[in-house]
């Protein structure tokens, strides 16, 4: 055998990075070849590794990279950039930029404020708080963060959840100062919880919702949120709390004889005036601007009407006295004992997910389509610290809102400044205006709101999820029917639970394949998806595509001594040479543990009582290293690691056949 | 360029398993090459890959394979082996093979009642209950069982777990027969568990128990159990029903004062003699008889002691009375409605779970050393069924035990008749011998198990854990301490909690490797762990090494970035010739969803905005699947896609040169 195949000189030494090529000259394939060593990776400490280990889990963005090298005093600088991004853009600030961002922000506001007043209903808040969301938080975010084009206020799905989990326990209508209370709370623990993340850096958190996920997740809240709009849509009085389906759609026909015709018809004129103005924008997004107006055009129209006919107008329900005033200050509404702090503290925790899931969504969405980068954490202790400051400020959950920052992207915002534009708007409405909403129906908030969630419902994403991957499709469907017919909660665990099991099960049940060679390359692939491929005679090669864990051993034990049984009897039937060498691709084992090292052993164990032998192609560095660890390398011997499956079967073929 | 490179021609037309060589004479590399095509793999309806899908699930050992091909009456015959194996291994029964046995069944026997007593003792049963389970369910096992070493019985942790569970809520002295009942019910329920997940192929359930987290617990419950005999061998009377550490050590040094001096003396020698005995057979293998005799032995010495000594032993509690006969019908006592159910059913589970996993494993270790396999699910179906039995006849919860079954195979049984020699000594001690155990000290059981559980604590094991792999030692130490402070069950979930959550952190933070090539070949790898390989100029090749998920897919994205960013850094600082391409090597990027694929189309758009080409290599049949299915492949274009790493640096280089 014209080969050098002391490949492995001495696992012990643990020579770094040593490759020895035998033969200088590279030879055809088959009759003779280069063999090259398979190596232990570059010796650690274990303090090193450690310290790898949480690098790449923490700060995987090397966030600080732009301090190296830097003096003092820019990296004092760079720090104030770092943590408040306002010093960042605001020294290049000029008046082109201003025209911009004040025409967006007007137009948000022309957004914000019919949408605040509708999902603080939506929370069962009143009105005002609403209000109140869309001033305080946009100026802190303008300071803290660091999108260009994220509008930032209340959204219908956190004031949904809010507005279910929180009345689930205590009654808006009886206690509505302890109801208050507990929003503020969760509100605080929502902001308590954002900021954290982001400060931890445990901001791969909300990965675990899966765009499956939330695809159904949305869809199902926005059925929800339509169906309990009912309510204000039919003019109904007495309406069921919850928030499934089914009792939902009994209420709405048991209390059939509170139907309001005067009600529904506004309703539905107006509705349809939104839907279509909603359609136009869709068509042609330079008319963005049609639905963007739409909201406040329809408030003052249909004020205008009910202000008008007021003294026919008995069934239709308007929102009322509204005081003026800027935020009033609700830090000592905050509640951090009782009975209820569980409770403000879940809904604090959830509320703060699903609004950071959506901000941050939103943020990289607008960052990568103008192609700058949003830093995830970074945005989680903005979006936090703005929630617990409103929180005290009577404010409720906010964050950067899909709708409205796609208008304001449209607008042509180019900065944060947009953000303090619809602030202001916001403080000029809270001091002047707000007895003009005295006439505003209550229909039109349901109709703004119904307009507003219905884009929510992705069913191109949902079938696109059905082609491409049904178990993705799976979580979806979960979430869906979770949040339609269980709990907002309860269906969302269910679908990261679903989202986790998928995970779980190609782990635990992973894909094994039979190479073949491509003739006359040095080219191993599955004999079952290359024709080309041709067995190798008296070899079996087997990859296994996945890390060999406790929860996967005994199945690829089951599966291999399954291939080789297979592979036996294939050669019965078909009179081939015999199997002598069994090889084993490692190249996609990315890791292992001890019961897979256990298992190799075992394998390696059963291989040789029926005198196989058993051969590791390409293992990864941390699976050599563990095998060294565990020193199962020497029972392994010499011949049994390979650097890829041709030098395998070339070295091997080689010493069978007899010597010259 | 003197190379094709069609490779990817029609995409939507799914040509199988193409693969088109352009060249046809092999050239040295990176001057002309074979370029191959990367292909889809065989087309399969949604109904034929669900159905591959769910056999690897559920049949990934073929376990029909045997009845293939068969004649209809040999298909039959093959059936009654399959169910009852004692059908296929009876037939070639013999009288040599029931001399081995016959020793055997003795062995196992001598050890089996006293450790039958004690183990009932530590479930706060009646001790004749252990001797009952000692009968029924080995012959049951016989006839199903298809492991020849498994001793089956009562074991320590399964009596321990179920000792804990339900006295936490009956108490085993004032309500004697609801707990009677309750056991016989969680039997009754483990029994049935068991047999479904065998039915029901689900028997991977169990192999999410990682060793590394048996080995935690079973240290911890040995620890757990050996504190509890302090209360006999102290001669304690009142003691604590808690099993965790802090209570039942103060409960030790609170009743000092009915710590009896007599019981302390017999205990500890006894202790002494067992644990001597037990030293030996670990030495020397062969003397394995003298740690199996020595339980009866003690058990016969000691009551002879009480016996001569009765007048002045007050201090030593004895068993006293034993009802003789045989094993009552229990059926009736089995509790199906009224508030203890849930209990009932959730001790059943978790002893079911716990006693699954150590007879499966204890009947998979002995099958290895002689070299015969053992179906893990018709195993669980045979406990389960066995149990079940079992808890009609007055039983509790049984399964093979590793210390019985250690015994068993080193006394050279050949077959499951050592169990049926097994069952006919209990049935003899049970009909003639109960009165001699009148006399028999409480202390001396203590003893038993004491010896008994110390083996199960695993130093080397656990160090190992150590050296080999620091998140399975973290599984270990929350199993071990969460069993010892907190509860069993609670400890069990954090450790089952730990495995999964270091599954789901590989996921999350896979590793990204930049690979370079070895001179004169077609290898490249890790550039970090080969010190041979060399960087190729203008191109950037990293290997992704984990499925890109919804859970990884923004971390990847980053990753990617940041590798890219470094690498225009070293370029600019070392002044090398510009990056102009990115090679992603997906050989270990076993699976994509559809996040993965959204993130993969971002990243196209982000590196063709900076103008680098994105090229990807060798992606795997399913992911290429859904890249088709998705239909981003022609947003891709042709030449994106390369077979190996070598062919896609040679192609593309070659195509930058100037044309001849």
């Amino acid at each position: 055998m014209g080969v050098n195949s002391h490949r492995v000189e001495d696992f012990s030494s643990h020579n770094n990075g040593s490759l020895k090529i035998s033969t200088e000259i590279p030879m055809p394939p088959t009759e003779a070849m280069e063999i090259h060593h398979v190596c232990l990776p570059p010796k650690k400490t274990t303090f090193q590794k450690l310290k790898h280990r949480l690098s790449e889990i923490f700060f995987p963005d090397d966030p600080l990279y732009r301090f190296k090298n830097q003096t003092w005093c820019k990296k004092l600088v760079l720090g104030l950039h770092f943590l408040f991004p306002i010093f960042q853009w605001g020294s290049e600030y000029n008046l082109s930029l201003f025209r911009s961002d004040i025409i967006s922000g007007l137009t948000i506001a022309s957004l914000a404020i019919p949408q605040g007043i509708s999902y603080a209903k939506l929370a069962n808040l009143p009105p005002i708080v609403g209000l109140y969301s869309s001033f305080v938080p946009p100026l802190v975010y303008s300071v803290l963060g660091s999108s260009k084009h994220l509008a930032v206020g209340p959204v219908s799905i956190a004031s949904l959840v809010m507005g279910t989990m929180l009345s689930e326990s205590v009654s808006p209508v009886e206690e509505p100062i302890l109801y208050l209370k507990l929003a503020f709370t969760a509100t605080f623990f929502a902001g308590l919880f954002q900021a954290s993340l982001g400060f931890l850096r445990l901001g791969f958190v909300i990965d675990f919702l899966s765009k499956a996920t939330l695809v159904g997740f949305m869809a199902g809240a926005a059925i929800i949120v339509s169906l309990q709009q009912l309510k204000g849509l039919l003019g109904i009085v007495h309406f069921t709390t919850k928030m499934q389906f089914i009792p939902v759609m009994t209420s709405v026909f048991e209390h059939r004889k509170e139907w309001s015709w005067q009600t529904i018809v506004m309703g539905f004129s107006f509705l349809l005036f939104l839907l279509t103005t909603r359609h136009i924008s869709m068509k042609k997004p330079k008319l963005f601007w049609v639905s963007a107006a739409a909201p406040l055009t329809s408030v003052i129209l249909s004020t205008l009407i009910v202000f008008c006919i007021k003294s026919k107008a008995h069934g239709i329900s308007t929102i009322g006295h509204l005081q003026k005033g800027l935020n009033p200050p609700s830090a000592n509404m905050l509640y951090f004992n009782g009975q209820y702090l569980a409770l403000a503290i879940k809904t604090g925790i959830i509320t703060g997910i699903l609004s950071l899931t959506e901000g941050i969504a939103v943020g990289r969405t607008f960052a990568s389509l103008k192609n700058y980068q949003v830093d995830g954490n970074k945005e989680m202790m903005a979006i936090g610290v703005m929630n617990m400051a409103g929180s005290c400020t009577s404010c409720y959950v906010t964050t950067g809102s899909f709708s409205r920052s796609a208008v304001n992207y449209n607008a042509g915002a180019q900065t944060a400044v947009s953000n303090i534009v619809l602030a202001t708007a916001v403080l000029v409405t809270l001091l002047f205006l707000m007895p003009l909403f005295y006439y505003t129906p209550n229909v039109i908030l349901a109709a703004i709101i119904i307009t507003a969630v219905i884009g929510l419902i992705d069913y191109p994403a949902a079938l696109k999820l059905w082609k491409v991957d049904k178990l993705d499709f799976l979580a979806c469907a979960c979430s869906f029917f979770g949040v339609l017919f269980i709990s907002v909660p309860l269906g969302l665990a269910i679908a990261v639970g679903v989202s986790v099991f998928k995970i779980l099960l190609h782990v635990t049940r992973p894909n094994t394949l039979v190479l073949g060679n491509i003739p006359r390359t040095q080219i191993y692939q599955s004999l079952n998806r290359y024709r080309e491929t041709e067995r190798v005679p008296s070899f079996l090669i087997l990859a296994i595509e996945s890390p060999i864990y406790f929860a996967n051993s005994t199945y690829l034990q089951e599966r291999i001594l399954r291939w080789v049984r297979e592979e036996e009897e294939w050669i019965k039937a078909n009179h081939e040479s015999i199997l002598k060498c069994i090889i084993i691709d490692m190249t996609a084992v990315t890791a292992i543990d001890t019961s897979g090292i256990d298992m190799l052993c075992e394998m390696r164990k059963m291989m040789e009582k029926r005198s196989y032998q058993l051969v590791l192609v390409n293992p990864v560095g941390s699976v050599m290293e563990k095998l060294h660890q565990s020193k199962i390398l020497e029972s392994f011997g010499m011949n049994a690691f390979y650097l890829t499956v041709g030098e395998a079967v070339g070295d091997i073929s080689a010493s069978w056949k007899p010597q010259p």
